[in-house]
């Protein structure tokens, strides 16, 4: 029962909108890219996703991965996967054509990934993570690591990784002790990290790993970090692999979910050393991973918008076959309300994703750009709203199931467990409330969201001067923005109390999360009611107005929840002294 | 990290309340139980499962079930447990003495049986569905049948299971095809079984199968159906184990979660035909069968309290322990906040569930009472809320543990997974929603609900009048039951558009639990605040209306969200045709 279809119809319809919303196409890198190539490219990979990773998703879940002789095997038919995935162009969408990459829009590349992750969110991690390698080494390398290391990456030849935690050393990478001694033209890199997912595999040829650590006699804390490149085999004059670098898996974790994607304990140096080469200036590296970082943050949202995905059309395609009462199950209105809110929550977290890769191209395009703000403001907000959201879905695509829903066989179950990572990995969604609620709302007073809430605002007001739908869509609407509104007050009016807004940021990023979502949905359903009706899905585009419906008088709502429990503060969240628990 | 300590403060305080509300003590069946004796059975059923399941849920996971020449072979560790548990007479303590049990009140039964099912989910599936058959054979079983199995069950040498579910036919067993044909007399049962928990395995002697089927002739649809007792082994004159009959697993699911639970799809008369006995009458197995759903459906919302409870306490145990700049990271109110979601989430689930015990007894304790009308409303209300409330807090217990949450070897995961049956097995939790909705709530014209609505306000306005913490909670409290006398208004004046009905059900019963979950707390603080300051454990009552106050404030607000979506009507969730999905 692995299922999946991309919903190439509304990847494209987000897509259109946002261009038009955020004014896009006069981006340098929006020119030549119309509709039509949009969706030739969106197409394309939809059908590599539906055809060659949908069907192994199961088996490569069963199989899972495994260390043996010090080198790890991933499930066996990734391998040819990869490489027909690689030769595909798939990784570079995005990549500058300077390194071979196709220099396409970010919000382009994000329509590409979504289907690869939705169709196998273990494959999906190992390109996630090449990415954000290639991001951090184009904005941070120097000429000589970007040529020696970049047109492998691009091409998918070689894969990227990220190595930052440490057994002690989580949401606090201060203490990170993973150490690193010059020694010539390079480092000697000694320590072990810990959770690298793809730390070890047998698809590609070669691995770069980015390593964050601390160069013997620097200071304490996350000042003292550098960052490196380790490669997994080193290189020869003319860029041949040579012999093997020092660093090694220890073992592999046996996880809930995501059976497919290896995650590793990596020892670099055990032995004589691993050699690292330092990326930038020492003592900068925690700045030049969060690079990496919020470019995997934004990702791993999309990777629930992926999975969503996934587990709507499993739930759906079940609900159109099994028959109860003498009639299919869809039939029934309970079900439709979970399918509903399944596509709803679904749309909503993908026209939210594809909006920050928006600002990534409004950002890249112009330096110091407003879209640098906004950016910075959404990744943690989009991290993790769209993952709680994945969780929630994933849940209900297997109460739609029933009983079958917990049977391994029937997949619902795979998607529930895969899902599970996502309000974790790369930060979990706890940090990412503080991030965005300290340091960016409260570090600027509120400047940018309150540009944001602006723009929401006379959104709303707009929508509530069109059509009937619209118009009862555009009134909801603007009741929500203004409890966002008197939230992002209130969290503004009491931003010493560490204690409070501590207590409070997740409540608050979840309650951004609805509005945002919310009024992204109501714009690209405005934009389907002003479609000509003999437009390319008639059908579509009006299902795309009821969803955008069900989303703002079924879902929006939740935002009433949060903000009370905003207003009563960290009172009753602090009540019980720790000897009381 | 198999870690469950009782919360038997909690579980103590939650009886004492609602005796003490429900004015239980003038009960036949409490005559002599006084706080003594109750907290006394509560710690030996709490150090039982402590020392003796907690330790061996894990493994248990690890390990399984399997399929081995026609038997199915349970974790290996659990035939001695069984046997121990058995001869300490945990699954008799609500028996009646008459066929051998403690003929204590459900209420403390209740309690008992939350630590078994805390400390392992999968074990305590066998003792929930053996009592289930005693509870269904007590009232519809004639003498005979009940001299004859009866005492068995109670002392546990045999076990019970239910057999509703066949491959077409489950949410609506009006289309169930096994058939019984009247052979002297007994009667020949054939036909194939699926989802039966427990429905072989290796931990007792005995096997007494609960079958619903149909009688030859009979008519199509509910009313056709009949109950059979059909036992794994037939008896002798005297009551001695003979041959085996022919009643086999043809297979085992492999699932999700709860892996010490043997998932049997059975075969019965595959060969000769499996010999059954008709419980009562022929054609009223469905109604008779109904006394076992109902008995279970209440039990797998205990099943929510006892695994939110170690999910709570698993999570607990790691926050006190892991360190994170430079401190334990309980001592982070975003961490704090989970924790405290979690305990408010699983007393609020204890006492509502507790609550419908009380009922239980109540309506044992004489015909025709209020309590039937109450029981009735609840036991819906009950399994759908409590585990609902699993799900949340099982997934939280995750995020609190970060990274290793993912990890198998940390156990958080497995609760996660195990958790996830509950709210699909004895009914899904849809059908809950419409049982509690039409049947319990528009087929009497709200009168118990509305008894209900009235005995909260009176308790809101009551709170309201005591001390600060108190009347600030009764103030917020009466809001949310002004919210659920809306929804309940309104659920009635639209009682004849079923599709309204069906699509707002789930959103009525969730905002109902949340409501009687927050009034029985309430009431619990208030006990808690007027007990000597000197009582066994101030720590505990103080933050026993902590507790309280963090759900009146924090989680409660929910119901406002439940209640829009219920006012918004079906539209929405009808919109789209099933063509446009």
């Amino acid at each position: 029962m692995n299922y999946y279809k991309a919903r190439t119809d509304d990847i494209v319809h987000t897509i259109r909108s946002l261009i038009r919303s955020c004014q896009l196409d006069s981006l340098p890198n929006y020119e030549g890219v119309d509709m039509t190539l949009i969706r030739e490219v969106v197409s394309g990979a939809a059908t590599h996703a539906e055809n060659f990773f949908a069907p192994i998703n199961k088996d490569a879940d069963s199989e899972g991965c495994r260390l043996e002789n010090g080198e790890v095997l991933v499930p066996s038919s990734f391998s040819q996967l990869y490489k027909n995935f690689a030769e595909a162009g798939w990784p570079s969408v995005s990549c500058s054509p300077e390194f071979g990459g196709h220099g396409l829009p970010h919000l382009v590349a994000c329509a590409v990934n979504e289907n690869f992750m939705a169709a196998s969110l273990s494959f999906s991690m190992v390109s996630l993570l090449s990415q954000g390698a290639i991001s951090a080494l184009t904005k941070h390398g120097d000429d000589k690591l970007k040529a020696t290391y970049l047109p492998k990456l691009v091409s998918g030849e070689w894969t990227g990784t990220m190595n930052l935690t440490e057994a002690q050393s989580g949401s606090d990478l201060s203490t990170v002790r993973t150490s690193a001694v010059k020694t010539g033209e390079h480092y000697l890199i000694k320590g072990q990290k810990i959770f690298i997912s793809w730390g070890d595999h047998n698809v590609a040829e070669n691995i770069i790993h980015l390593v964050l650590a601390r160069v013997a006699g620097a200071t304490k804390g996350n000042n003292g970090l550098s960052l490196f490149i380790v490669p997994k085999y080193l290189l020869g004059k003319h860029g041949e692999l040579t012999e093997r670098n020092d660093v090694h898996p220890l073992s592999i974790e046996e996880k809930l979910g995501i059976h497919g994607s290896p995650t590793c304990v990596l020892d670099f140096g055990g032995n004589s050393g691993a050699i690292g080469y330092l990326i930038g200036e020492e003592g900068r590296g925690l700045s030049y991973m969060f690079t990496m970082m919020n470019h995997a943050r934004i990702g791993v949202a999309l990777q629930g918008v992926g999975v969503s995905e996934c587990a709507y059309q499993q739930a759906l395609a079940y609900a159109k076959e099994r028959v109860q009462g003498g009639t299919e199950i869809i039939n029934y209105p309970d079900v439709r309300r979970m399918l509903m809110q399944m596509r709803a929550l679904t749309e909503a977290a993908r026209v939210v994703c594809y909006y920050a890769y928006a600002q990534l191209d409004l950002s890249e395009s112009e330096e110091g750009s407003d879209g640098d703000a906004r950016l910075a403001l959404v990744t943690p907000l989009v991290k993790t709203w769209s993952t709680e959201i994945a969780n929630e879905v994933t849940s209900m695509g297997i109460q739609v199931h029933g009983g079958v829903g917990f049977i391994e066989e029937f997949g619902a179950a795979q998607l529930y467990r895969d899902a599970r990572i996502l309000a974790i990995y790369e930060g979990t969604n706890g940090i990412q409330a503080l991030d965005f609620t300290k340091r960016k709302v409260i570090r600027d007073s509120g400047v940018e969201i309150k540009r944001m809430i602006h723009m929401i605002r006379t959104d709303a007001y707009k929508f509530q001067r069109r059509e009937s739908d619209i118009s009862d869509m555009g009134l909801n609407l603007m009741e929500a923005v203004m409890v966002l509104q008197a939230a992002t007050d209130w969290i503004l009016a009491n931003k010493d109390d560490d204690e409070f807004i501590e207590s409070v940021a997740f409540d608050f990023v979840m309650l951004t999360g609805y509005v945002c979502a919310g009024s992204l949905l109501c714009d690209k359903a405005m934009l389907s009611s002003t479609m000509p009706s003999k437009s390319e899905d008639v059908d579509y585009l009006s299902a795309n107005i009821s969803v955008a419906g069900f989303y703002i008088n079924k879902i929006l709502p939740r935002v009433h929840a949060h903000w009370i429990a905003i207003r009563s503060g960290s009172d009753d969240v602090m009540a019980l002294s720790v000897g009381q628990f």
